[in-house]
């Protein structure tokens, strides 16, 4: 995150931080928290799954603790992401740090922004969790096997349409793509099929990211392995020429896809660099699915501390809407406060109106461009408002951010805004660096009151306003125009007994609108809404905006060309 | 193994019995192996891999000990396969209830076959590998791992060529197709890069199985980590529009990709049902492929005991002339026995000339039938023989066999081969039932001369003549027919200077000849070669014949959908 002519001492990279640090047997590290060695499945010295029994009894001990539940989001960030992660970590640890017995809970990366734009996501500097390596690359192999799992379902399928076709399957109407964990644009639409008779049967086919799948949202809400085994059953991967939905069930894949799921759905352990433990379990990214990692690891982490830090993926109109209307209300949560992540840099490309970025143009620009980019962190705060919650915000520290940047943000927020807000200083310092932002979320959970958390609509709300209700009150829109075959998919959802899911809307990340080109808070304008299909395993309605891409591409000179690996096994570029 | 309608009491299934295995912590199991704690990485309690450092001490000290290499081989399978990994575990563990310190080396299973037609590939009965449900799943990960950084590459290179192409690759001619670990035959032949500018450049592509992509090869072949790099980086993905080969370096993927397979590339130590020790590592078909784990696992377990069980896929028209002519010649290995898997069941599917099989037919058949079968039996000993190692028949006794059928197949060997020969019993019994096997494989070692081993061809041989002694010396063909453009790519393979490498077929394992439908020792014929292309990395060219596929495909009723799992976990229907 440091800028390379910084005149600053050179910061030591993540790997290298990452590399100093000095862990503890994940076996020591989570005794205190209620595990014990047989509640253990180890990868290595410093990884475990919990078992599925210690998950029991943890969830079982968390009815009997005061759990508190704080959610970490962040404004709409640059494309190299504003710290959220950072901001995660280094707020539970700090939280540790005065006292507070706080468990964290984030996501597993994907290989995709690994290799493509983003580098690494286990946080970063004296902020992250380790070891980073491992959890940026193959982990404990969960996104493998979701990818294994939703692969296997859609080989079942294709072999079922090509042999004999009994379930009578309309090939143009198959509703289950092919999924890969890598940034590929040349899968996004693809023809299979080819080759004569033993190729199978041609048809336009293509690939998602597995932070896509429906398989990788199920596993993430799945209450247990029964559960999950059940969601997985109902889920549909095409219609029949009568327009019938056919379910994994039907081709008789449910079975083998769980199996592969097995050690997935048991949640992932690790530590922080200052040895707070950490659960890194699912990997959904919030513009294309709902954004937060698995209720099976909050459930559990509630049984071990008295806080939760958790984080909602991209900006608090992706993630953070879905935690509060979808992910809360299906696992019973109440959030008791709401960290809100901003930086300099992202004020200065929404005040700079830019698109796309220019971080040289950011790093010249002064306090002019950062209050220029106020539209946007307001817009977000009193969106997170409307749910009841208590919002602070919290400044990523750069290197490169002067005082009077920071403080033009701070005063902001106490004098225009009226809300809590703190400098976060956690990637350079760890838990030192946080002691104000901890203060202030300590704050705000203790004055929370459970009873005004509220979802933004009711599921019982027709489809259509449900998604008019996000549109306008979060993204800012005037109204939604339903083109294509959105409106007979809304009555389709309707024939099939869907009317009363929650919705999950894949749209850019860019921006609060719908147009990646737009900064700040756009207004007037109408959210597009093309094509809404129902996720039945999971339980949600998916609704594709205009610009939404649930398989991203590389750039023309993606991360991975600068990582490398020596004969040691040392590893560069891994950020 | 069991045929439902057998009268005998039901055996368990590989499941039940592995269940009901006492496993020892893998820490344990090896001390006495020479492998400390510090040597291991844990996966779970059962599974580890080996740290570099262990690799090398390992090494060294092999080079003080006596080294006997047992390779075990098969007649030409049904597809069920007729037990050489059964019979590799039960030799292993009879070796050392004999008295003879022995460590097993086999592959990975891929989820193709697993969900396909053959089930699990650990063993089985009470000559199995455990855990053998992780060891048939994701077991630690290697095979996803090269699924990955094959698609890095792929993606890598795809986005080389939409972003400007300053390689000037010509699409027409890319050499590096995508690859999945899933039987999926509607991705043998696809289009890719659709959908106008965002999605790539629109070109032809394939898939294929993992265990089919160079980097298994690669991985198998490699000596360490840096030249694992080293041969990564050699492989040519593409030519540019000079014909001129572009390679992994070129587009730099080399670091990430070599990145991908840290881990994948430290041998996995596991234990049979006895408590042998066990390496399970790379996963190459000998179909499409060179068949053999990796030689980084042999060269460990040369360090580890007096014995090594290895075993080479398929036929031994397949693995068995790949391991003589590519892998021991590679590897600077000396193979001192061989056994040869021979079944009642793949004997009288050769007598009774079926295409395609009938286990019906097969379990109504009588003594005659093997008889009739000894053709393809004979075939595959006298090609053995040519390698200078003495062979020895290994029936492997199946449970409806009768004794009248087993007694003929051993006085043919003695009689009419003058070959060592025995029944084993190793999947009903473990070590039990296979001593006579191993004491005939320790005579058969105690008696072999290193110095007569010699492969069937000189690698300074022209490229046509050393696949003309593989067609004529092994597959019994009487010559070969070089179709298409086999011709103009051998002067390709010369010119780019890759004329003294061994080559590679891929061809069908369902009979010695090109053609899948012809039983017994076909005669008469001519070998088709399609097309040959390099495997820059791996060191070898790869020659296609007429019936070779490197992507299987689902049968009608998959072996998936016979497989399930509780809420408890437990699985049902891995065999």
């Amino acid at each position: 995150m440091v800028s390379e002519d910084s005149n600053q001492e050179p910061f030591p990279t993540d790997y290298d931080i990452a590399q100093s640090a000095e862990m503890e047997p994940i076996w020591e590290l989570v005794e205190p928290w209620g595990l014990g060695l047989e509640d253990l499945q180890y990868f290595g010295e410093y990884t475990a799954k919990v078992k599925h029994h210690a998950i029991e009894r943890l969830r079982e001990e968390s009815t009997e603790k005061s759990q508190n539940l704080v959610l970490v989001t962040g404004m709409t960030p640059t494309p190299k992401g504003e710290g959220k992660t950072v901001t995660t970590v280094g707020l539970g640890q700090t939280l540790n740090h005065i006292g507070k017995e706080t468990m964290i809970a984030i996501r597993e990366p994907s290989l995709g922004p690994v290799f493509g734009v983003k580098g690494g996501a286990a946080g970063g500097g004296k902020s992250q969790v380790l070891p980073m390596e491992d959890i940026n690359l193959h982990f404990t192999g969960d996104i493998h096997a979701l990818t294994a799992a939703h692969n296997l379902i859609a080989a079942m399928l294709d072999a079922k349409i090509s042999q004999g076709n009994e379930l009578d399957i309309d090939v143009t109407n198959v509703a289950w793509p092919r999924a890969i964990d890598m940034n590929d644009r040349a899968l996004r639409q693809t023809v299979v099929g080819l080759g004569g008779k033993t190729g199978g049967t041609p048809r336009e086919d293509s690939f998602l990211l597995t932070a896509a799948s429906e398989l990788m949202a199920v596993l993430c809400l799945a209450s247990d392995l029964a559960d999950l085994k059940e969601r997985i059953g109902r889920i549909i991967v095409a219609y029949d020429e009568d327009g019938n939905a056919v379910t994994v069930d039907d081709i008789e894949a449910t079975g083998p896809a769980t199996m592969l799921l097995r050690d997935a759905i048991k949640p992932n352990v690790v530590q922080t660099i200052e040895g707070t433990p950490a659960f890194v379990h699912g990997g959904p990214f919030a513009n294309i699915a709902h954004g937060t990692n698995s209720l099976i690891a909050d459930k559990t982490a509630f049984g071990m501390g008295e806080y939760l830090v958790t984080e909602a993926g991209f900006g608090s109109d992706l993630g953070a809407e879905k935690f509060m209307n979808v992910v809360c209300r299906m696992g019973e949560m109440t959030p008791n406060a709401v960290v809100l992540v901003a930086s300099i840099r992202a004020l200065k490309y929404h005040g700079l109106d830019q698109w796309p970025v220019d971080y040289d143009a950011i790093d010249d620009a002064g306090v002019d461009a950062v209050e220029a980019g106020f539209s946007n962190l307001d817009k977000h705060v009193r969106n997170l408002q409307k749910f009841g919650v208590p919002v602070v915000v919290s400044i990523n520290r750069f290197p490169e951010d002067t005082d009077e940047e920071v403080q033009a943000v701070l005063d902001h927020c106490t004098n225009e805004l009226g809300i809590r807000a703190a400098e976060s200083n956690v990637f350079l310092e760890g838990s030192e660096g946080g002691v104000d932002l901890a203060e202030n979320v300590v704050d705000a959970v203790e004055e929370s009151d459970e009873e005004a958390f509220e979802p933004l609509y009711d599921l019982e709300a027709p489809i259509d306003e449900k998604i008019r209700t996000i549109a306008t009150e979060i993204y800012g829109a005037d109204d939604v125009k339903f083109t294509g075959k959105a409106l007979s998919d809304i009555e389709q959802m309707n024939d099939l007994g869907f009317d009363d899911y929650p919705v999950i809307m894949s749209k850019t990340f860019h921006s609060l609108s719908d147009d990646a080109s737009l900064k700040g808070a756009p207004e007037g304008w109408e959210l597009e809404i093309s094509e809404i299909y129902p996720s039945a395993g999971a339980g949600f309605l998916v609704a594709l905006t205009a610009d939404a891409l649930t398989m991203p591409g590389l750039p023309a000179r993606p991360a991975a060309a600068d990582m490398d690996i020596d004969a040691d096994g040392n590893i560069t570029g891994l950020f």
